[in-house]
């Protein structure tokens, strides 16, 4: 018989006869390990422990005891699940199932109604009963063609198996069940006591959103109890700040694949945030001298091949359009070609640097379908984006200049978890970076000076810099734990190269600005999915949809009395409105505390015989009789204040004013 | 010999020999006819009056005194140009001549410097000359060789030689040149005396974007000198209020062909305008129970299926793009679908009826490169969009909310030059619209009805109606004398069937709505560009994009009082500006009136020493010395009553009021 040759992680080298299972070797090396052995990984490819092995090669033994061995496990809950359910819905066809880092999932397609979110506790009931029944998982070749034949009135499962290059087709016997084996499960379930159904969501077979969409049953599944129950609260807090779940609770906008995937529909309660942070952004830009414009989404695909976006980042951009007398369009992925031809409407003086250019500039990415996610991964944004041209001594005060706005940005907004991340290029690789060795040791100085002439906190990057220049970066957590860039700010030497940009200096001669490209504020679809988190979906009153809810007790008797209240808050443009339905006022304040709405007022009889309101803030317990005079000033100076707390207002301020 | 029959206008038929010239057929009628025919027409073909004819038709002898007689002599005029240009120039190479309505032109190509404007009036002059020498045009032909020969060296001449299916290629002799026939001119030029050559500008070649671009020179010509007269001075006055000179002169937008054709900038300048305008409309929707979204411009091509605009409206819309998965995603021709989407995202009410999405959203038109203009004809656009969700008996009362909106709106911005036109269908063809009778009669009652009811005039248009329900359109007219719609209100049956639109009714039943999509003031770029041409570039206050100029007599001696009273006004939001350049005064004056800045203060040692300032309002002769505090009040009240003319307001408000 022909023999195969291993590899053991010590080093050593042993060689077995071809068809040896797993179970075999590590029986070979003793009865304890045969015991714990759950799966074989050969040259980095996990096996069944009852598999027979045809080739050598680099051997573990993967017991419960590593990252593998909780991959093994998921993969073994993910079988019996796709067990359970073939039992269960006679007719069911099963997609693919998987395990990763978060936990394991079965794809499902059913005729009648699918399956539901109310069935997954049923669902875990019924794994633990085969578990405690009989543990053992069988594995057990068929042939392709009964494998074929098992499969039959699975459209699915017959195109997995039909891409096999096999004719001995591996399928489990869980529980009674025959399931083909699409990934390696352990030979028993004895060690699976810690798992949990946890959703349902569709997604398309392999992918494709031109494919039919199935249920994918969700779960996770730990070795100890302690570990589940870590995740599960983890997954809970992080559910609770999602800015998926919390945008859909509070209506602020949705995303629907068939209409097309990435591209979010805001909803009036979303589009009011929106707008309220764009003004503020604009208002706030104009103010520090940033002169706005309005450029188009579209250009002549020669644009970017001049800027070098098309050769450098093709694979992020929208296909071109090809128009009548063969001109190409393209979709912008970035702004900045588009204010290099503000710029170079005119001849520039060196009177008018820094010039500063800026704009919500709509931009678009083509982000794989897999990567989008609610507003903070999407295919159509709106970035707060501006350029600052300046001439090379002008660069570490304009840095600091737009530091200082973005400090006093994240100041009004109350952020304050974040950190700071300068990238310079390699000094070892210097050839892979913009050739200009003078400029970057130079630039490079000058961001680390202002940063430290501010005295903040930064961490240095070596090799993290852009091809083109040093940038700063501000770094923040999403709620699903993912790192984000907030804002950003780079030095580019080379677009200016590129599109031939000059300014006549005092001197009468031509000379090369630099460009800076800073966004404060990032996207309007990522900021605000950040403010939603950060907030948990209760806004400050200045950026709140809805910043008050009038409550009449009796519509009948106090209606009127709230209709002339919420006429009057209108009047000063604040954003109220009476909640007229005929339900218990208990509801009613709960549902405005759910919809978390900063002020919630209640008018009866008191109030109307007082002239006043009864006014609860969100988050307070108690509500408060004011006049509408009181409640006016309080209102309209929480809004000009930014709804700030005074209290860190000090720590921030001490920062911008070094 | 072959003979050809000629039916003359009035009905008569007559043989001739073939190969027989209008000038000879002329003779044969009158000695006085052949005199004056200055070209023949067979057949609708303008023919020269020595070209020998091949083959009848419908004949007709042009004489001055006609639209084709002047038509002649506009040709006559556009080759007399070219031959004056070949001479003065050689190796110049020429492109396309021709006449239209609005006179004629010359596409001229040279190797070093091209052809200025400044050259136009010398060149006019020897245009002159040639016709006082010899005022003959004599037609000859050259075999196909020859004629290649002849323009050898003109690459443009050459190919449109070489698509001639002849070998008796016809050219003139004008003022010893011989240039090639591309257009039919008189025997003489004896009646071209009033013409003038007007500008230059670049064309491509064949009017595609791919070729090189050439000069074109145009011109006009009439047969009396009044009428040239009359022309010069309408282009005079159409060219001061043109949009596009006054964008250009006050540096608001550009527009750059080669990134890409019908695409503007907005320069801080027309940004500014752009902002203000966008923040106004969105408020008073706001305030009129609108609720404002946001909405991706791109979408999956099956919404645009769905809608019907992929079957109807293809030839407006830019390709799809190709994504993975198949997915084809279409820039958005119009927003309704969208405005659909965020209708259908929730099951909806008769309470929330009639429920008002609206949005400033862009969208793209696949104009033909030759239809554009400036901010008046672009591909993409930003429209003042909404969309009213009503039960069918709520028509007539959201249509006139919705029209006293509109004229609210028109009275803020002084526009008061406009026709309302009601569109019904065809009551002979009613089988071409939405299939629902009663719908259109009561409908079309409803909107006459409120029509009436607001006391507004207006014509109606029977047959004009769009194929989904009648409108109402607001109608004006752009500087080059092109009708624009302003505003449109329009009812629509159909969109509703075709997404399955319902909302619940007080019965508790599904009901259909009805949508009503209105722009209140079109796109940000035709409004702009029709507010730029009705102020003539002089921007009412609030919308100025400077607003205030301040000018110290002395920068030494004033300037510090100027910057003190310029950060005064800038702390208010007033949009002003020092002017530091040191220039004489009497400069800077003038560059504040011809930058139409509605406020130029000018402060020199007695308003220093008095503390006041000197202002002089735009359009007013005669400037004012006032204390900061009046200025303040005046300038404060100035932009809050959006600069309203008051005694016009009264008559605008009786017809809001009615």
């Amino acid at each position: 018989m022909a023999q195969i040759t291993f590899e053991f992680p010590d080093g050593r080298n042993q060689a077995f006869d071809s068809g040896i299972t797993i179970a075999e070797i590590a029986k070979s090396i003793s009865v304890s390990l045969a015991k714990k052995a759950i799966a074989g990984k050969v040259d980095g490819q996990l096996v069944n422990v009852q598999a027979p092995l045809t080739a050598g090669g680099k051997l573990e033994i993967i017991t419960a005891d590593s990252e593998d061995g909780l991959t093994v496990l998921r993969q073994s809950a993910a079988e019996l699940l796709a067990a359970v359910v073939k039992r269960e819905f006679p007719g069911v066809r099963l997609g693919r199932l998987a395990a990763d880092e978060d936990g394991f999932y079965v794809d499902t397609e059913k005729d009648e109604r699918q399956i539901s979110a109310d069935e997954l506790d049923d669902l875990a009931d019924k794994m633990l009963r085969v578990i405690k029944d009989n543990a053992s998982v069988k594995r057990v070749t068929l042939s392709k063609d009964n494998a074929l034949n098992e499969v039959s009135g699975d459209r699915y499962q017959t195109e997995l198996i039909k891409t096999l290059d096999s004719d001995e087709i591996p399928f489990y016997e869980i529980g009674g069940q025959l399931v083909y084996a699409q990934v390696v499960a352990a030979p028993s379930l004895k060690d699976l006591k810690h798992f949990k159904l946890l959703s349902v969501a569709g997604a398309y077979w392999e992918g494709k959103s031109s494919n039919p969409m199935l249920q994918r049953l969700y779960g996770t599944a730990f070795f100890k109890a302690a570990d589940l129950e870590a995740d599960l609260k983890k997954r809970q807090e992080a559910r609770e700040r999602d800015h998926r779940v919390i945008g859909n609770n509070l209506d602020l906008f949705f995303v629907d694949p068939k209409v097309g995937a990435g591209l979010p529909y805001w909803m009036p309660n979303g589009a009011t945030i929106r707008r309220t942070i764009e003004r503020y952004i604009v208002d706030k830009e104009v103010a520090n001298g940033y002169q706005h414009v309005y450029t188009p989404v579209l250009a002549n695909l020669d644009l970017y091949k001049q800027s070098g976006h098309w050769e450098h980042y093709r694979d992020d951009m929208f296909p071109p359009m090809k128009m009548d007398d063969d001109e190409m369009l393209e979709l912008r992925p970035m702004n900045c070609p588009s204010h290099i031809q503000i710029y170079n409407h005119h001849i520039r003086s060196y009177r008018e640097l820094p010039l500063r250019i800026a704009e919500l500039g709509m931009m678009h990415r083509y982000e794989k379908s897999g990567a989008l996610s609610g507003l903070q991964r999407v295919r159509e944004m709106t970035l707060n984006d501006g350029h600052t041209f300046v001439a090379p001594d002008q660069i570490q005060d304009e840095f600091k200049k737009i530091l200082n706005l973005m400090m006093e940005v994240y100041h009004d907004f109350d952020i304050d978890n974040y950190t700071f991340r300068l990238s310079y290029r390699d000094p070892e690789n210097t050839e892979k970076y913009f050739d200009d060795d003078e400029m970057w040791n130079k630039a490079q100085t000058m961001l680390k000076g202002a940063m430290d002439e501010l005295g903040l906190d930064y961490v240095e990057a070596e090799g993290e810099a852009a091809f083109y220049g040093p940038k700063l970066d501000v770094q923040t957590k999403t709620a699903l734990g993912n790192e984000e860039t907030l804002s950003t700010i780079q030095l580019d030497f080379m677009l200016p190269e590129r599109f031939d940009l000059h300014y006549v200096g005092e001197d009468g001669q031509e000379h090369r600005p630099v460009m800076i490209h800073r966004g404060l504020v990032s996207t309007m679809e990522r900021f605000t999915a950040y403010l939603i988190e950060m907030y948990k979906g209760a806004f400050p009153t200045w950026l709140a949809p809805k910043q008050v809810q009038i409550i009449p007790v009796s519509d009948e008797k106090h209606g009127q009395y709230a209709r002339q209240i919420n006429e009057k808050l209108q009047a000063m443009h604040i954003r109220s409105a009476v909640d007229e339905r005929s339900e218990k006022m208990g509801y009613l304040i709960r549902d405005a505390q759910t919809h978390k709405i900063p002020y919630t007022i209640v008018v009866g009889d008191d109030e109307v015989n007082n002239d006043t309101i009864s006014v609860r803030k969100y988050g307070e317990d108690d509500s408060r009789e004011l006049s509408m005079d009181d409640f006016t000033v309080e209102i309209m100076k929480d809004i000009a204040s930014y709804s700030r707390d005074e209290t860190k207002d000090d720590k921030t301020k001490e920062k911008v004013d070094k």
